[in-house]
């Protein structure tokens, strides 16, 4: 073809690395329909052109091309919020309530077992279950964040790696002040050194971080120019409890520390009135839902389509594997359409187009990648997905869209690249050793096991 | 085994048909906890035995042998309500309220394109994802029943067949007469008939029903002894409008109109109040809920936990794949764990063991198949599955059942039995022609792709 475009006099062909052909492209760029047999070539790790297939094959060559019959290439997704490594205490305990959830198990159990090989270990079990579903950016917070950015370095995928601190212990700190120290630290170190690793803040939550100490933070973020993240009106405990210590809302209470004057992502954001709606959307703080973490923990249904209608930028989040138990996102953008539906008594919330736009170009916006992916279009960096579309559970096909929503399962995303890299070919993760992989799990998931044996004979 | 069992002076080896190994066991016969390390013997379509693979090898030469590494044995699973031929309208429009999908959409496109070929094709398509997906059983209500029986007989599944009457034109009907005398005759045909298909009557709601042609419906379903499938207290609108005729709520039309004497499987149960509840924990009626459905439609939310607690037999339906868009059971399943955790704000609600349950012995039951599958125990017939639990995104395996509901995908399932007959081995459905279902399926949903084109156009 390119031979063609130089007999005709058109401009010679130009160089490219990677071609990713599809039958369908989903730019995700703002009323941009659907593109039949298009293609989207990518150098130096950004997006450079996309456009019909013809005419790229006519202006193009690429170092690589990888076919696109019978698949549909998007923007790769965006998690919003999850603890990675928690992937090693995926079904561990559920069907709990938040706070015994928290305080009885996970809190005990990460004391006891999370180390850093242990999150090194969890963290790789989820990049890889995450290039295998087709999410190619996330918002990690978890501890030992230089463990976490260095899996991400590895494996190829762009993250947000949020430093936990908390006023209480937590594992590798004893309190507060080791622990926003260490954070302090990490986000210096990180902030601008990585092309795919962004440091943020993580004061866990509104009820276990203290009003100095979210004071603390805010003015660390703005001398740093760092993202913050954090769990933000999750459930109607912590409402109840910042009703009754501070006589507000979570998110006035924060607002009024200054966190809204930041760089936020607020995960949850279930408990929410009016006001507060208004005060996130006015400062363009990121809301993250994480439909199946708060079904699972009966926290409540966040109030999305009101979100939206405000304005708010609401991405989507799996939360971490103890509470999900999964990193699929796909489930998560199928009950962003459906539970606002049932929650409003309205079936035109949230059509199929609004949830598949809150996992990738506003989910990026809300986690603070909004300038780098989310969309296909030139000048964007190259993170996308191929995900293929005639499986016979999958057929017929009439519309690409609805299809993504509400059949597409993880196992359907059959390439995924991030920053112009191939992470993923037909099926197979290229950079992380599966079988190496499966052997730290089972021997890190023996010891957890024995010693809950142990003190379950012990008591 | 056997030469050493006989060694020992124990009773000589039995033979057996097949016998299903499991590292895990799952039988869901009340109370009994999970098998490690089991088999499960199949003679004559019917489960024999079920233990320990040492006690099993012992004791059993099976004809055929099915190996459980890393695999779960469990009963399949029920699909208690569905169209199945909708297969062929997945997807074509989303995102509508219950009334203007049916009315604009569903029912025109109905009389336009089912015909006894679409159904064939569509029914097909549909058993070949439930195949895939370990459902064995299912309660279809769809024109053309008997190419729908035909279908079922051929491709080994089990299923209560409701052949639909309705007050107004359907495809083959002018209306109610020719609909329910087809239908009177198709229940006396197959009545009895068949070993896998049991036929029944499917008013298809009171609202699209009159009293006196529910009174003939009761009247001819208590001749024949058959079952009766039909929507009931789906949605508000259906509530309002037996209000405004009828004053009284859906349940209790029906129940007034003899409909709660007779084998009734009642879909969606959602638009409920007490006294509704209490009357179909009474009656014994199997009342199918169907979480997808119900959040796309905006349907609401059926009082699950309470329906539970009054001792209803609850089963689980995928609806058809116009309004969900697929047939995969695990979805419910998990839906029906999670969405009324966040409903009742008790995340302690519905644990996955009783989501389970819903899918297989109490699905069983509601759907009127309790006598026959549901449950791992000898006298039952076998209808069972076997499910991967060892893929690298389900690492690391604490909880067999947890993982079951909160982590298994329809994917995993690597292997379906229905009355003792192996229907997918490997992940090869073994019973339908791939191919030529596709060229089939490519073939019919062409043509409507067409028809629908000319229309846009002409419009």
């Amino acid at each position: 073809m390119a031979v063609l475009s130089l007999c005709a006099g058109a401009a010679p062909a130009q160089s490219a690395d990677l071609v990713v052909y599809g039958d369908y492209v989903l730019t995700m760029v703002p009323d941009e329909p659907v593109l039949e047999n298009g293609a989207v070539v990518v150098r130096d790790g950004a997006i450079i052109a996309v456009g019909s297939r013809q005419t790229i094959d006519e202006q193009y060559i690429g170092a690589e091309a990888i076919a696109g019959t019978h698949r549909v290439v998007m923007p790769g997704l965006v998690n919003g919020h999850t603890h990675t490594a928690m992937t090693l205490f995926r079904g561990m305990v559920d069907d709990l309530d938040l706070m015994t959830w928290l305080n009885k198990y996970v809190f005990p159990m990460e004391g006891r077992f999370v180390t850093p090989e242990f999150v090194r270990i969890g963290t790789e079990l989820a990049c890889w279950e995450m290039i295998r579903g087709g999410t190619t950016s996330f918002v990690d917070m978890y501890f030992y964040p230089d463990d976490i950015a260095r899996v991400v370095d590895r494996c190829g995928l762009r993250a947000v790696v949020a430093s936990p601190h908390i006023d209480y212990p937590s594992p590798g700190f004893s309190g507060w002040d080791d622990s926003f120290a260490a954070a302090v630290d990490f986000v210096k170190r990180w902030q601008g050194k990585h092309p795919r690793i962004t440091p943020a803040f993580a004061p866990h939550a509104p009820y276990t971080v203290s009003p100095d100490h979210l004071r603390a933070t805010v003015e660390k973020a703005a001398e740093l120019d760092a993202i913050v993240s954090m769990h933000l009106a999750e459930a109607p405990s912590e409402s109840a409890y910042i009703a009754e210590n501070f006589a507000t809302t979570p998110v006035r209470h924060v607002q009024g520390l200054g966190l809204y004057n930041q760089r936020l992502i607020a995960a949850h954001m279930v408990q929410l009135d009016p006001n507060d709606i208004a005060l996130t959307a006015a400062s363009g703080v990121g809301a993250i839902h994480n439909p199946t973490s708060n079904m699972k923990l009966g926290a409540g249904i966040s109030p999305v389509p009101a979100m939206l209608n405000a304005g708010v930028n609401v991405g989507l989040g799996t939360d971490g594997a103890a509470s999900n138990n999964d990193l699929d996102l796909w489930e998560e953008v199928r009950l962003a359409a459906l539970l606002h539906k049932v929650q409003t008594g309205d079936p035109t919330a949230v059509p199929a187009l609004q949830a598949l736009t809150m996992a990738t170009r506003m989910g990026a916006v809300a986690a603070r990648l909004g300038d780098k992916v989310g969309q296909l279009k030139p000048g964007m960096r190259a993170d996308l997905i191929q995900v293929q579309l005639n499986k016979t559970r999958q057929l017929p096909l009439y519309d690409v869209v609805s299809h993504l929503v509400y059949v597409t399962d993880s196992s359907d995303v059959v390439t995924t690249v991030v920053d112009g890299k191939l992470l993923m070919r037909d099926r197979e993760v290229l950079t992380i050793d599966e079988a190496a992989l499966r052997a730290s799990v089972a021997r890190k998931s023996d010891e957890i096991r024995s010693a809950l044996a142990a003190t379950d004979d012990a008591s």
